[in-house]
């Protein structure tokens, strides 16, 4: 439960999307539209949704309340239900029978997630973007720059300096997110008169998901999370390794106080690369665990739905961290090609 | 960086402990431990000490400073130093030489985990022994109770639920919590004049450290709370079978609102079960990372030994709820001895 | 290094596409195609092209000399390159000298494994065809099957057994595996005047290869079989948790001894679904060995490329015998439309 | 499946051991004594006991056929049981009666790996103890041996590389095997009249296993293993990073053949750190597989079981090739001093 380390390991734009506040209000997203499109679909009154899609307000929502009643439910939406259901009714009693109405806690949840993924996916568009174009300007600058290549930590012949960049660009540029998709299968996710393929097609419309994904689970967005983060761990080996005092041929960027030490501060630690190479030694395991609570009992597991919750949150939050640290690293690298000439003799 | 399920998956009096607050308090421990110490070697002035020693106080540190610095240091030791220092400084600017002194930054974070784990260990120590007593009560008051055993997932011969409780109540009591021990060793892991051997002896006395432990690192410590919420999966595993509509052998106990389904209120969920459920799920794989980040380098690694911080935090919260979970679930067991009787035939 | 379970978590057929003999033999493969495409490129003669081809014949190898030899040089290539050459030279001394030309370890390993992930893609695309049309059938056949959808492992309300099973379906059908890629970059990876462009293409032609793919390393085909074994482990769960005593909705196919206990003949034992959960308690484990693998040290590592064979070669084997149990289990299901009927009351 | 790694990533000696003959001997081990013990305690007459215990012999046993078997069955115990039944009848047809008489496949299975395990350890307990002797040697040698302290990868302070081997020895020095236990419950783990305590405390006599131990399962020895692997890692990272071109301060000992490259001869690899870094990359998940594996169901689970026997075997057979292989490192470890001193300036 520690946050200390959020602007390290972490990126904060993306610590905001996963907030408890941010959690909450995409599953009010997903009440509030809902209730709109079973409106549109005639089998709300407009007005009850609009009601609800009003009070589908974080500002209405206690927070501390709802934490505590988590754990007589077992999940965030139980306790969500309850408000939102709560304070439609002060406000239009009728409106408060067509709350959540057809849908099931994992429905919300899962949705929830989805429209987190979703943005997070934007997110990491950009800044994959950002990074490969960093790494293409850097691949061009150094197109001649010698260096010796190594192989099991051993000089072996040259390569250039624009090479080995490629090669980091050239695995960031095979990274894909897959679409998020919806979950809206009521009770036992068979279905229901009131989410019809109707209000499906809406739903999905409405958040802009891709209508042929979907039934995937979290499992291949995961790994390509996990794929990112070992690539990302690769760029920081390798800095981390041409860094060392003996090899001296890289450098991290220098800031005020940066890569210091608490007993000798006039050493540059690759405190950068440490960031990322820590992250990705986490993110395997956290994959693992995506993976390991695929074999869900019958229409809801006990536990392994459970436990794809914050391992995913987690997940979604490291390797944003490394990538925004990888942009950083980058574009603040000092290539010392003397030093790679020398080390090649 | 949720915090939805701190009452859910974890322990509210864990979560307190392993929280930003008393990480930083525990390396303040250290620090003034260290200055009093090296005061009474006569390593330091006795002045200097008592002046470090009460400076040592969260409330002097600027926490969202020291998170922000976390970033460029890469520790949480480096920004807290220097606060503290700053801290000393102002009140007696001679004293503030003697702060840290000898000591490097994974001194300071490894020994405030290490003290985190003491305190953990100790309201460990307490949760398992009320845990056996719960779960000895249970076998006494079920030694002739007999139900059907069933081995993969089939009926099988007669048992006793006494002898199911007691084969739960025998893997909980092996669990052993291994000692932390004192890290002190000063820039390179080697010592100096600051930090000799009657320091460490005091040190290790003044925080009541097992003297013969130590160097060991975190691997045993995590590898028991692994086996141990692998255990507990195991009883919440049984209890969530046998909780089955077609089985109804064994209920968790009812509280209002609990188990409750979003769109069943009728239902009565596995809620406890299926959070230490979940939690068995998360912890191998934590457990793996610490054992990932065993193979550091040199004298202090470059992400290995910063990918041990949050993993370890996670599986004693986890592991902390478990425990929690797990007392709660047996303390309210209902049993259906008529059904059990019923299920043999 | 047991091999008792070579029938029960695996496929006998995948089995030998992974031996010792087919992983050499893929090697020679490179090898035996290496020397054509460089005589079509005019860069060794066509006749010691023919030659060497001719060599690399697995009939020629010492695979024991070879298996003791790995232990110097850290790699199957090195011995088998050496090995090779001394077969060539004996037959014609002009033709050893362009065995392996301007190649290295690493191609010769990873096109190697290459080659068995494209016959292995091979086979899994042709048994899921097969899975997914003995569970289209299943699906139409109980398209009307009543039956209690369980959440939390509580009967909630009825679904049809067609709908459980075309969810199984959909997830089997979004499987996908990447295409395998060449390997060719000489010593340091940079290339060379013996493994130009041309070479590439022939090779990537002669291979069959994806031109566009590459780069990615085995990460997005190791996920991908992850992701196939956790969601066949849900269809074995699910069959497993029907086929309890008290629920006695579906059987696995009766065969005469299968399923049986040592102690109690009469049991009928959920053999074939034991077997897909093991696997897939297994195979999220090796996804994040891979994926831990990936921060490789500059242009070739001293443990994380060596650390990938291994888990590769049983991350495909596992996934395939799961693959293998599971047509077993679908084609052979008995289902009890009675009892799931009952069950519903 | 490969076994090309047997002799470097393995040991040939725990390979030997883990052999699908000497897995069979052991469960046909657990047999015999199973018998002997009974006709001691007066449960079957001796002559029948006798017999069956000379019919416990690998020469008898069919193993192709019991490979094929143990698909039906779902473990080893199963066919083999059934072969040792008929050959035990063909004898001697009043014996064949009292063949596994009470037990279980677990307590065969769990046994017989146990029995491994105990021979196992004798192993490791030896090996350990002449890998600290070497430590110990060099620990002498080098107590004056000034080297630069390096942190996250850069020179810092000088220490002795005496130091540095100490703290290795340390970390060694800290292993400790637990006591692997008898496994002998029948059907339902519950006993019976022909294995009552007397029963299980010859047997506990007769294999010389721990009385006190037992119940705690493979978590613990799986631990310990994952963290020996994790401490001879961490030395191999060490030396790795020595013996770069750059630093040159630390090489594994020259051999024919050992350490070269396909493409370039004269290089001198990190070949045995090489295989203890792939190793210890590999260990911590297959320690979080069986961890994974904890939650059983009931007296026997469903594919967790199962999950255990082949994990289990490789972090043996892993662990000892890493023990086998530092034992080789630290015998044949060339020490530049002349360089290190250079390097500190």
């Amino acid at each position: 439960m520690t946050t200390l380390y959020a602007t390290y390991f972490y990126s904060p734009s993306v610590n905001e999307l996963l907030s408890d506040e941010h959690t909450i209000a995409s599953m009010l997203r997903f009440e509030g539209a809902l209730a709109l499109v079973q409106a549109q679909c005639g089998i709300i009154p407009q007005e009850s949704a609009n009601v609800i899609n009003n009070c589908c307000n974080m500002e209405f929502i206690d927070i501390e309340q709802l934490k505590k009643d988590v754990k007589l439910g077992g999940n965030a939406a139980i306790p969500l239900v309850k408000q939102l259901t709560k304070i439609v009714k002060m406000q239009d009693e009728e409106a408060s029978k067509y709350v959540h109405l057809g849908a099931t806690s994992q429905d919300v949840v899962d949705t929830g997630i989805a429209l987190q993924m979703q943005a997070y996916s934007l997110w990491l568009e950009t800044q994959l973007s950002i990074l490969k174009q960093s790494l293409i300007k850097l691949t061009q600058e150094h197109r001649q720059t010698l260096m010796i290549g190594r192989t099991l930590l051993q000089q072996a012949k040259p390569i250039t300096f624009g090479l080995k960049v490629a090669k980091w660009l050239n695995s960031i540029s095979q990274i894909q997110c897959s679409n998020p998709s919806l979950t809206l299968g009521g009770a036992v996710g068979a279905g229901n008169e009131f989410i019809g393929s109707e209000v499906h097609k809406r739903m999905i419309n409405s958040f802009a998901f891709s209508p042929t994904s979907g039934g995937g689970g979290l499992g291949l967005f995961a790994c390509q999370l996990g794929i990112l983060s070992g690539h990302l761990g690769k760029i920081a080996k390798d800095i981390s390794l041409l860094m060392q005092t003996e090899v001296g041929e890289i450098f991290e960027g220098a800031a005020d106080g940066k890569g210091g030490s608490s007993t000798m501060p006039h050493k540059r630690n690759p405190v950068t690369c440490t960031a990322i190479l820590a992250n990705a030694t986490r993110t395997p395991q956290l994959v693992a665990t995506i993976l390991a609570a695929m074999p869900q009992e019958h229409e809801r597991s006990a536990g392994l739905w459970h436990a794809e919750w914050e391992p995913m949150s987690q997940l979604m939050g490291l390797t944003a961290g490394s990538v925004e640290r990888a942009i950083e690293l980058i574009n603040g690298l000092e290539v010392d090609k003397e030093r790679m000439r020398q080390n090649i003799e």
